[in-house]
């Protein structure tokens, strides 16, 4: 296909992107093809920008652009209880809730002894001097329900059993707005496991 | 959300994209925060080179990088049959086939007089120009079957039919591995108005 050749390094770029197919990053070759060349090189700028300023904080190991977090220098927020996350995208998850007033600890991943992904991996030592350092009431483990993820936390209530510390987890069980007849039997065991007292 | 502030600006970048929601947004700005710089360099910049090259061939409008396009320079394409569609995204769908060997016409967009698009403002009068300068024998119309698209058709007949050229459309009718039952009724009725003879 001699036509269009050169789009086709564009294309194959988009098309590494996570969720982007070879027919959706056909349609968005074409799209930036068709804006304003200062458009295209306004986005490629914000891209590569972000990219070069992105750092971790030396906290809580999130994302952010600057030596500690907007959490973590906040002093509003509760810093005796954190938050333990795989990822930052956890993080910006719980943010957007805007219930959540304590910080936050970054693993940095979950323990997958089949990908090789032992707990030295994780940034749980980190965790631990964070705990010894300073007063920590509680542990709020926003982990998904996977094996990685209960592996995770098994491992994490084992190391922590000796602390004077409250360890939580996420509840699971139905999503606001579900059907209960279209519910996975999983979700509906879970939800059936996690039932609450009705409050009068 | 003071934690994640300067990730807006490439989130809100992202979004702008088509067919790119808040979640994919959010997705691919993480993608692109973990990935090393030089990749995020090497992408911001095929983006912005691919861009900065495009033109459109001065014979058929499609999408290129020289005055003409690698179709309408091939001296193995036959230039006496025209392939007409709406937009350049359908001669790189017509080239994957790979079965046509043809030139192509761009018009620009379909007639539809509601979004102000009358015939003059697409590449019409170039199509004629080109019909007059040379000899062709057949117009192929891959022209979507909405009302645009219909509209559009009925205009070229009409303009065209004085000249000595076959005019044809593509076959519209049940895609191949679709399940009659779950066919949509006009899919349906486009198959049983278009049926074609067995051939033994």
């Amino acid at each position: 296909m001699t036509l269009t050749d050169p789009l086709h390094a564009l294309i194959e770029q988009l098309q590494q992107l996570p969720g982007i197919g070879p027919k959706s990053a056909q349609r968005l070759a074409y799209f930036f093809l068709s804006l304003p060349a200062d458009k295209v090189h306004q986005f490629a700028q914000v891209l590569e920008d972000t990219r070069e300023r992105v750092r971790y904080c030396s906290q809580c190991f999130t994302i952010c652009f600057d030596e500690r977090c907007g959490v973590c220098t906040s002093e509003s927020r509760n810093q005796s209880t954190i938050c333990i996350v795989a990822d930052p995208r956890t993080v910006y998850a719980m943010e957007r809730i805007g219930e959540y007033n304590g910080v936050y600890h970054v693993l940095g991943g979950l323990i997958s002894p089949i990908d090789g992904i032992h707990p030295e991996l994780l940034r749980i030592q980190e965790l631990m001097d964070r705990i010894r350092a300073a007063t920590v009431t509680e542990l709020i483990l926003a982990i998904n329900p996977t094996v990685e993820g209960d592996a995770t936390v098994l491992y994490l209530q084992h190391i922590l059993k000796h602390f004077p510390i409250r360890i939580t987890r996420l509840a699971y069980g139905l999503p606001m707005g579900a059907d209960i007849d279209y519910a996975d039997d999983l979700t509906l065991l879970k939800a059936f496991q996690g039932r609450t007292r009705v409050e009068e």
